[in-house]
């Protein structure tokens, strides 16, 4: 369950767009307004109140967006606005050419791959190939290095199965598929690549379940004695993203927030991608494991029309 | 361009649904209707007809025509009345279950991935994930021993890119890493399997020009010459379908008539899946090759209602 509040009556969306619009003239822009439409309208209702505001101004709300606001409340309400799919492709193609070291900047596509609808995954790849002339599958393999670009790649072909059908059988024996690899320190093995980005999320969870009672511990636990290389952070994120994505997203949130200075772009996304899909469940595992809300956690590190914006998209008053 | 007739004026829905249901009703079954009506009508027509008998009479059309006609006739109405997508999951998921020895079975399998839009192989996975209970993909690991099985897994997870963007400098590093796997026999190279199945089409077939001026003979002579195994089989099929399909299906209908006795499910697979899309071209290719017409052969070696409908996918009137 999400936690974006739509009112009752919503209105139409060139009432939205008219509203929009004049938040944008004049003297300053009007933040809280462009807040209160945006922030309470489903993806799409969005989608339409983009259309209507492009044919009754000639103008794409994107790029007027782009001009009036700035810093991490700009990046956060365009994000946003962007049909789901788009945005993903966005944050897909910013983290593929990132400079950044190591892999914490790829969680994100391991997140569309893992976390997200099968649905979503294919509509985010046509949305890739129609903004930058090539697949996410060739520039995962032009920025990313082996062996985690073997694991990206498959993860992202994936078109799982997404009802819940699970097989014993299947659990067992890919438990011991899995433990075989781990064992032997192959975590780019060629059946476990296979399987992670291949069977639907509910036969994963039962074969991890499986794993944890016959080898004693959970699978993410195996993998982290393995190594602190790219590949093992990469593998935990995988296996937190299918087995409990609730938890990975309250972790994000966590670290984006922990110590001197805040991540903005973890928190941002983590919160615009999640609102509208489980963001309920996020906020009970946040609070269980860190025995303070993500409302709270969110409303003490962050400021100004950026910390209304989130605010807004957790479902609080303002 | 397609071979496909379409009447100037199209009857509605409705009409064509009355139509069809009178050629079933009384003693024997009208066949010239049934082709009159669905032989000149497009996918989305078909499809339209399909819902539209199905909310008249509380019947579905493929049940009924699978009760109403046999044999190859049936068979070929059957798949050509299906959506295309749903029509490609059948025809996988029958290739997937079939006993037959070797890998001829399995090019459709490769057609849909290199012969076919992206967009449409992407509607086939999500078609074969309705109606089979789990992912395309599931179903080639189950059924397809290696080495085949790894690049039909990687053809089947592909989404190409759609447009023409070709790039001389990938095509001459890329025809020089198939080489290098050609050289060493290794036919289920990760970059060879990675190459075929990524890439844009226009692409692949830059690359292959470029492989033929580089080392002097067609990439899939050199394939051949690897041997005679069922993986050199379908790694030719790969390279026909993307260098030409009409050349590919040519051959299909060739090879499924020639000699004592047809292949009927080859001849009706290449008619029916290539008449929207490019037949007038695969007409021109037999001619060229066969010294004589694709119509005039499937006249010869095939009767009744099953040949009057395959002349008229073919585009003659009757």
């Amino acid at each position: 369950m999400g936690t974006l509040r739509v009112p009752d009556v919503v209105p139409s969306p060139t009432q939205d767009s008219e509203r929009l619009r004049k938040a944008f003239q004049g003297w300053g822009t009007d933040e809280k307004a462009i807040i209160w439409v945006l922030g309470h309208r489903t993806a799409s209702q969005r989608r339409k109140i983009r259309d209507t505001y492009q044919q009754l101004y000639n103008e794409s709300l994107i790029d007027r967006l782009q001009s009036e606001l700035s810093g991490d409340f700009r990046k956060a309400v365009i994000l946003w606005t962007l049909d789901p799919p788009e945005r993903d492709a966005n944050l897909a193609r910013e983290a593929l050419k990132s400079k950044r070291k190591g892999v914490d900047h790829l969680k994100v596509i391991v997140e569309m791959a893992c976390a997200a609808s099968p649905h979503h995954l294919m509509a985010v790849r046509q949305a890739y190939c129609s903004l930058y002339d090539c697949s996410l599958e060739e520039d995962i393999t032009s920025n990313v290095t082996p062996p985690v670009r073997k694991l990206l790649v498959g993860l992202v072909s994936s078109y799982r199965y997404d009802r819940e059908v699970v097989e014993e059988i299947v659990a067992k024996s890919e438990a011991s598929k899995l433990r075989d690899a781990i064992e032997r320190k192959q975590l780019d093995d060629d059946d476990l690549v296979w399987i992670l980005s291949t069977r639907n999320v509910f036969q994963l969870r039962a074969t991890f379940e499986r794993y944890r009672e016959t080898y004693g511990n959970p699978i993410d636990e195996h993998i982290k004695r393995c190594g602190t290389g790219n590949l093992e952070s990469i593998l935990r994120i995988v296996v937190w993203c299918i087995g409990s994505p609730e938890k990975h997203f309250a972790e994000v949130v966590r670290a984006s927030i922990v110590g001197f200075g805040t991540d903005e772009d973890s928190l941002t996304r983590a919160i615009v991608t999640r609102a509208e899909i489980d963001m309920v469940k996020i906020k009970e595992e946040y609070f269980k494991v860190n025995k303070t809300t993500l409302d709270y956690a969110v409303i003490d590190d962050t400021s100004g029309d950026y910390k209304d914006f989130l605010i807004t998209l957790l479902g609080e008053k303002m």
